[in-house]
């Protein structure tokens, strides 16, 4: 038993990584297993495609980040500082896969959007369920902060899908120019984007 | 010579549709040549790579749609309404593909940008040369606006950035849904973005 799981965990974490560097349709089966260092018979032991496997590394990998946003997103802070605490952990997540590996990947969830999500049906629904509770989490933080009065909103669900929209759309700046520089305009941005007051800023636990 | 060039157009034309649909590392070159009706012969007479057809593909579909840019930021309305007439154009070129194709297919940079720019550093150069080329019209509206006092920045080359950076994360998700409805956000995203007081609407021509 520990050393099935072992197999599928040491698959998982190559295709994650893999992944992350040369997107889905470059690789196959044969390389993920080397990398592994798992026989390709194993592969289809735990994964009847390399579609089934695309689908449980977006599931390890959401769950892992969910458990970040949650814990930038439903600390105690004022609401705003929770959106800040977000976007310091992006910036700080992609600064350190930058160090690890010389480039900046990227979202895997915005990268797998933009090269899959038009090919495999399987694999575009479970990208929508996973941006829909991405945005589910900071329309959470949004509605609490219009109701305090620090954000002038209309339509909360809308201000969050911009506010990931404008989140994406610098992370591909950032990888574009390989670069987390452009990931310091998110806060200024999302204030903007909220018609938010500048919060008093207490002291910050990213 | 006609003749030629016919078979360089074929193979460019085809290779920008099976690019939109598929991305490029899914591609092969026999099946560009199989979907231009060109022998295979032919391709390496015009194009000593699949990344030089590639880099032809970013530049011609760069050379059409910055005509379109200029012909909305360009024009004699005032500032922040070319920026809307831009909008405007992308959602009407990817509500047109949608209709043509059945999927919203997003931004050809975005999603070249998503899927390769850490694989070549070719590919990674001329989509920066594009994005830079974008982000200085953008640019170029908001100073104007700033000029004249509709625009409230610091720094509008950040703001072009995020402007455009705005406009690349709602097309992923536009993408991701098969639905071009978030693209009517970008408009007043853009204004909250720059602080922008809403202008006197006349009649726009997109």
């Amino acid at each position: 038993m520990g050393r099935t799981s072992d197999a599928r965990n040491k698959i998982l974490t190559a295709a994650q990584s893999l992944i992350e560097v040369r997107g889905y349709s470059a690789l196959g089966v044969a390389e993920i297993c080397k990398a592994a260092g798992v026989p390709k018979g194993s592969f289809y032991y735990f994964f009847e495609s390399k579609e089934a496997l695309a689908l449980a590394v977006l599931d390890e990998h959401w769950s892992a980040q969910r458990r970040d946003w949650a814990s930038a997103l439903e600390s105690d802070q004022e609401p705003l500082l929770r959106l800040r605490a977000l976007f310091e952990r992006t910036e700080a997540a992609q600064r350190a896969g930058q160090a690890d590996c010389g480039t900046v990947s990227g979202c895997m969830f915005g990268n797998l959007t933009l090269e899959m999500s038009n090919q495999t049906e399987a694999i575009r629904e479970r990208l929508q369920q996973i941006f829909d509770a991405q945005v589910d989490m900071v329309e959470e933080v949004i509605a609490e902060a219009r109701e305090r009065g620090d954000a002038a909103v209309a339509d909360p669900r809308a201000a969050a899908r911009s506010v990931v929209a404008q989140l994406e759309g610098q992370v591909l700046f950032a990888k574009l120019y390989n670069d987390t520089a452009p990931l310091e305009a998110l806060w200024q941005n999302c204030l903007a984007l909220l018609g938010a007051r500048l919060p008093e800023t207490g002291p910050v636990t990213a």
